[in-house]
């Protein structure tokens, strides 16, 4: 492995926005959406360096250097890893708010990762990417939770069992279950969002969310929408967390009364997420978590999907 | 529902020991075995009382009150919600040991509510005589956990998802499923089990937990032995509890070195249990389990079985 394809100078991954934490599954569960995502473009250079040539749709607020970036430093891990020695040019472009809960740095990580294992014709089988997504992760967050990126690199529901060793498994879900992302225009910092969570919970709390996990994975591959329902529901993070998002509780009320299945904070908000039977419940479930912000005066962006079965592809 | 069934006038119905918390799943895992279990004969008495007519396999330790009993409790507490006026003669018999880990109170609490149900021409369907047979378990153990209950009340394997309100998931499983489980001849006080626990655990092991609550439940219901296995681990109870028993590490590396899937503490212990692919694997570990107690001198009783899918019978 010393050079690229000679014919294959250019690639575009695509890589899709995520929910991370599914209520109950804080740190373990995730899922992807067909839109937004980011976008790498990645392409030879002759000078032998990693280097990004632009960013857009960050409002110049991400850094240039490779070794600072989430989609560079995942480029630069892979690089090193397989003793490539040629340079690379990066064009990232960022189709999803950063700050949004929405997996905005995993997801460029991944696309990164996923366009250079391109360039490089596939040398690695698709999950062998995460490690490398996660190094990128990890300088954008501090710490690297799978959750985000492992959905988005392999698209449907999936379960991060352990980080050490990493071991990511592909959840099974009924093929109607269709989300919404409202995102209301205030950010909130993930590290901080993080620091405000106690390090010790209640053992009759936590006996309660992992109640609600195996419920949520039952439910979810045995298509059974009551329990998926019943099973939606954070007892430990939500509490302190759904503090931060201004009508919380009010916007996840409105999506459940709407016929939502449940919901919660995405990531670590302040988007918050519903779970639906279907995209015309999704729909309506939407319009009435939007009344809410309208209420509050605060504008959102809404995103309503399936489950984006594929995560991250080539474009 | 006044009168029983004047032509049914003696029923005998057996209830199954049962392995709770299962590893990660402590207080909402449970699975049922074919044997041992507990029996409850109910005949009909002219007196208008419900009364114990005699318990054998207690070595003269449980009491004779109906109102003290698990089983009479249950019988009780379904009599009263029924309005039955007719008195009731108890029959408890015993064939599992008392404070084994195997759910004994919760065996003789289900026989004795299925018995009375019978008797009352199954008025109610299988699940909601949990409720009842609660009652009796708070009798025996201070606190009610559904998780020995329902496993020996539905058979199979059982998540409680939530005691409030009771929310009880069957999930599936591979019918390859055997278990090991070895009782060690020493007796453990499950109150006292459950107060040697800590009330607040660490957020980072909850995760974990709940991470491989939710892999155990997918492997399961895929027929995932590899995630199964993966998953039968306890970072939060298994900790403390385990050092309880008399070479417990080494009884379950044992168990696993033989090849089983995994195994842990059988509820609140000194039992031991281990999950196997098929019942031969089962055999073979549950030597290799004994000979570690025979190398403490510790006696044991060995059962092997498949996950029972039935639960309680009436015979």
């Amino acid at each position: 492995m010393q050079q690229p394809n000679s014919e294959m100078k250019r690639i575009t991954a695509f890589a899709p926005a995520t929910v991370a934490n599914v209520a109950c599954g804080f740190d373990v569960l995730g899922f992807a959406l067909h839109e937004p995502g980011d976008e790498v473009v990645l392409s030879k250079n002759n000078d032998g360096e990693v280097r990004i040539i632009s960013i857009t749709g960050d409002e110049g607020r991400l850094p240039l250097e490779a070794e600072n970036n989430t989609a560079g430093v995942a480029v630069l891990a892979m690089r090193k890893e397989l003793g490539y020695i040629g340079g690379v040019d990066i064009t990232l472009r960022k189709y999803m708010p950063m700050g949004s809960g929405m997996g905005s740095s995993a997801a460029s990580a991944v696309a990164g990762a996923v366009a250079f294992n391109a360039l490089l014709e596939n040398h690695l089988p698709r999950k062998d990417l995460l490690p490398f997504i996660l190094e990128g992760e990890r300088v954008a967050c501090g710490t690297a939770h799978a959750d985000n990126a492992a959905a988005s690199l392999l698209g449907g529901f999936i379960l991060v069992r352990s980080h050490h060793p990493l071991d990511v498994v592909s959840i099974p879900y009924p093929k109607e279950l269709a989300a919404v992302v409202i995102h209301p225009h205030i950010e909130i910092n993930t590290g901080g969002s993080r620091r405000i969570l106690r390090k010790q919970v209640a053992l009759s709390s936590a006996v309660q969310q992992w109640a609600n996990v195996g419920g949520l994975v039952a439910g979810l591959i045995t298509k059974d929408f009551g329990l998926i329902s019943r099973s939606l529901e954070d007892v430990i993070i939500e509490p302190t967390r759904g503090l931060l998002i201004p009508g919380f509780d009010a916007v996840k009320h409105a999506a459940i009364s709407s016929g939502a299945l449940g919901g919660g904070i995405s990531g670590s908000g302040p988007s918050i997420f519903a779970l639906c039977e279907g995209e015309e419940v999704a729909k309506k479930a939407s319009i009435a978590m939007k009344t809410v912000l309208d209420t509050l005066g605060l504008g959102c962006d809404i995103h309503i999907s399936a489950i984006n079965p594929n995560g991250a592809q080539v474009r």
